[in-house]
């Protein structure tokens, strides 16, 4: 793990809970694709910026949703000066190019965008363009990351076996608590000594089960709140902003929520 | 809170009830995003425009609906002279120019939308424009605000866990009695022996459960409902107009929210 | 309710019932929208007629149904001589000249239609046309109106709160017997003599319950009816035409009809 | 009922039942617009046919589907040397040259075709095109003539009350069994005794209840039977071919059906 | 049925089992359309090629699918140096040259399809081009064929009765035994020793009521078992390439296929 | 099956697992259409580039997916120099330069797709273009050859019988224990010893019914797992990301993997 902790200003912070790094750099070398797994705001985004940075990788981000097409990876046509001229999308930029193309919320976008990347993602390394009858060889520095949040998976919105078995699979959670507070620390300037109860109140609300919450407090919330703090908003005006409402709607989830922010800071 | 009584004429009228003009200055200041949940007619339009007027921000308003696509928001190809151009909508503009980009109901649009805001949300404030290749950095006095009504969310329109996650909350509901009395008053100039019934009368529709109304009176509706007996309609007709009609189609509810008026006004 | 006895022949004849054009008059003055609700064939598209007449205001109707966008109303580009122009709709082209814009069963249309009207009906009195970038400010004499048939309303097809809440709204019923007398003679020439069965017969066919009739018979199949009639057709098989085969497709509502038919001219 | 006795050769041949044929022409003198009701193949559009040529008026048929929508009907933009040219839709070629426009199975188009009728079939007569901004007036020999059959009618597929009570309805039904014995013979030649137990096999398969068909033989059919015979097919063959399969892919309801046939002609 | 015995070389090769070339003759020389129903590879698609060299008519074959529209068939209209251009589709093709349109597996189409067909299935033979004002008449050697498999037809997928009625009907089902063992010699040239224990398992197949198969063995995989007989391959193994995978993805079934190859050939 | 032996280095190894070589090739001198179907990773796609290579064909490639329309497949109309032209899909471009067009997955396909495979894979092998008037016969060295996992299928999706009977069927599964191991060891280079286990491993993994997995892990999987262990990471932790982490999100069903795993390997 050496190599995570001596790092210059120009690679994106990035503290390391396991073997992801050296998993993550194999699989380059390797050139095998590569799938994140983990809840929302737990540092997916964080670390393949930081990878492609220690890499020396350009970086392509996608953000997938339910209207994102094959097309909008590929490219398409466009009329220029009356003709019809391709102009390629981020996948195929990538792949022309190398670097990390990354499909952030994979799942969400629509099921020919997961079977664009099958001969991607074999050995053959390929990206047929229908339209134009180009075959895409993918260079030695081209990856493939793609992510997803399994709490939120169902039966309409999920990968297809045949999509999955194409991934390595690195699996992501909430950073540990002593590292939780480093981070937080390091990206709003709160003193440790505020820091360390804020993410006390985060592993409690992360453990509340009564309250039906879709999801616990991300880290980014945590670091949301500390910025708010060290702006002078008293720490339960931030704690209400940014560790209640954006968790939930219902009025009993709030109240249930303000009683432990409550014990955290009265 | 003193800075919101001494307003200047082009500031529009807004009567602070707690901590959200601090709250929305702060975000602001530290470069987060907002989101305002609240019921219908509650004045959140009408904070976004008053601390836009405050603050010296632009204000781009997008009103959001069900065919409301991401690329409405960050603009499209178009033909001119035989070749496609490419024109910003009014997040790209926002983005370019700086100011608030405000999307009013943003649960209504599109799933796309959604995910377009990520990448501009969160500590990278990026607008990534997949069709023409930029990547646009948001300048530091862009802010990105949304709102919408937590009564109407259902499991098909809800914002996701990591939309949520990436907002400071701030929660409105009716102003306090005596402060819609001040707003009706300076908005219609009834005087104010006749305003108070009529907040007095909204506050028992609020509280009205056995009627089954999917939402209370608006504090809009009472500027709607002072402003027609200003213009001489009877208080009787005008509640009905604006009280009764807009707020349920069903005759037993009508003759329900009748007889609560007439106990008001006969 | 003078005013409406004289008029002048160019405005379309229209025989009030209650307060509704002194509140659409106050309204129009106020700068506040309207919303007309009531059963088909009532008299509401007769009214706003006779409004705009009486107010000296240019009409614009769109009739609204389920494929009815925004951009329907608003305006959308088309190509003229290799270029794209711009080319207002019905709702731009009202709010640029003022007058009336009537949106008709605006229930029918879909949720961006609804969306549009928003910053139109508040205290802004704005049409943001997101595709040009312009922002029109409503004139003086600019007035919006809307209908439905609550009667149709279901749970997919209902206006949301937000919406309801920016309209006065006035309830609208048949016309009282003598009035729909009048209003039959007038329209048809037919003699009272024979009228007075006509409106007696509508006035029992809207109370049949057992029927199971989707809507009573309107003012309209009355004026049908008389039509026939005056043309030698047998009051019985004006009738059949008109007040039966119009109401139903099923055989015993149809035979149920008919014997209420039988009873006032046999 | 004379005038339809004394016909030209170049009128179509239709033998009215009962008073279709004054109905119509009075709607036609008095501007209403008329619905046709009845099953499959009684003659529905031989009537609309016979009536235009009788009344010297073009006939301008519609076939509605699924797919038909109200531009199919008002006309749409197409590109002409670089530029998009307008091109009228039969709905607004028949407004602008007059003439009957015949919407058949009107129940099948969508929902805003139904809309575009509307200020056509009230007193107005108009038809509004949104797209080119033009208000065309209907000249007095503009008729317009819709039809359906009721016994398909479901939820998702009916017209809705404000669009029915627009229009003068007449019901039709198969035609009375001499009637039809003239028709099959006049239509194919097959002389008369043979044309009887034609007839009366049709009638019995009518009012078969057990066989669950979804509707009768109709006169068309009958006519094919005909035309197969006097071209030598047995009655057997010609029944099977023409009165069987068509009716039910069922094989019960298909020896159901044999077994009435072979008592016809065995 | 002589005329179907002495075949030239030119004509595709097909053995009635009916009355069907006659009926299919006869409703082509009285201008009646025709509707064939039958279980797959039956003979159905044979058949119409067949009919087609016969009369000495050109066949348009249009496999229809859940997207085919209207459109498709009848034509469109296309860029051509800058202007739109109408270009004919299959249907109206046929309309303007002759010969037979045939639509395999109609009730695939979408609706619009079958509607377009209507008037060129009833006594005016006529297809209305909307699009372009045009109003064919069909010549006298058109011919309008249809199929489909009555086995497949579901509530969603149906002709209605409206379209049904249009036809005269004929029904397939598999050549009888020793007809089948001719097809099967002719087509690959497998001695009839051969074919003989082939056809009798293709008739144990469709009788084995138990396995739940969606449809039992065609003639055409009697002949693909043949041709792979024919080449080397053995009995057991081109049964199961032919007669196993092709009808089932079940275990069990397959394994109960397998039990009635495995009596048949070892 | 010597012939699968001797392979010269461009033929891409394939170790056959019975008779499918001599089947396809059969097949493919018959010009008979070939179907296969079998589990993820099995080695289907690389069983068509051997065969491809063996008989000296081109191999085009289509991922099938939900989006996949016919027209993807034959081809469409692009705007060049103001002119529309026809540009051959992969379908199309196959059928004109002959080899084989493989359709990966093709039940993911939308309907339309397979019945334009319909008339290529009959006797006839024609390849009509509805919307260039072109009726192409495909060449003798053309084959189709299409595939799909019977575990996926849906009533949804799934081959009609229409379209399964037009295909000689050849199912495939895992390879067995020995051969698996030969494939991992020439794939990866990892030496016997460690490649046992590994299949062992996925054998059992295969074998458990308790955990409800979606699908077996793949040689694909298996493959990976040795190409890290090659590259230093730990059997678990190879084993982690690859047996694991892409087989389940289920955090029961990743624990009964573990212990599977660290039996194994601990």
């Amino acid at each position: 793990m050496d190599a995570t902790v001596i790092m210059e200003d120009a690679i994106p912070f990035y503290r390391p809970s396991g073997n992801e790094c050296v998993l993550f750099e194999t699989a380059f070398r390797q050139g095998l694709p590569v799938m994140l797994k983990g809840p929302t705001g737990c540092g997916k985004t964080r670390f393949v910026s930081h990878m492609a940075a220690r890499l020396g990788l350009s970086l392509n981000t996608v953000a997938c949703h339910d209207d994102l097409t094959a097309a909008d990876l590929t490219g398409r046509f466009l009329l220029k000066g009356g003709e019809t001229q391709w102009v390629d999308g981020p996948l195929t930029h990538s792949v022309r190019q190398g670097g990390i193309c990354y499909l952030d919320e994979v799942v969400e976008a629509r099921k020919d965008v997961t079977v664009v990347l099958h001969p991607l993602t074999d050995d053959r390394r390929l990206l047929p363009l229908e339209r134009t009858g180009e075959l895409l060889e993918a260079p030695d520095n081209f990856m493939m990351v793609i992510s997803y949040n399994p709490g939120y998976q169902n039966i309409l919105k999920s990968l297809k076996p045949s999509t999955r078995q194409r991934f390595i699979g690195i699996d992501f959670d909430y950073p540990a608590a002593e590292q939780e507070v480093q981070i937080i620390c390091k990206e709003t300037g709160l003193d440790r000594m505020r820091c360390v109860p804020l993410v006390n109140l985060a592993r409690s609300i992360r453990n509340l089960k009564d309250l039906d919450l879709e999801e616990g407090a991300s880290t980014r919330l945590l670091v949301y709140c500390a910025t708010l703090m060290m702006a002078g908003i008293s720490p339960l005006e931030a704690a209400q902003a940014t560790l209640i409402e954006p968790l939930s709607d219902e009025e009993s989830a709030k109240e249930g929520l303000l009683e432990v922010v409550r014990a955290t800071f009265e």
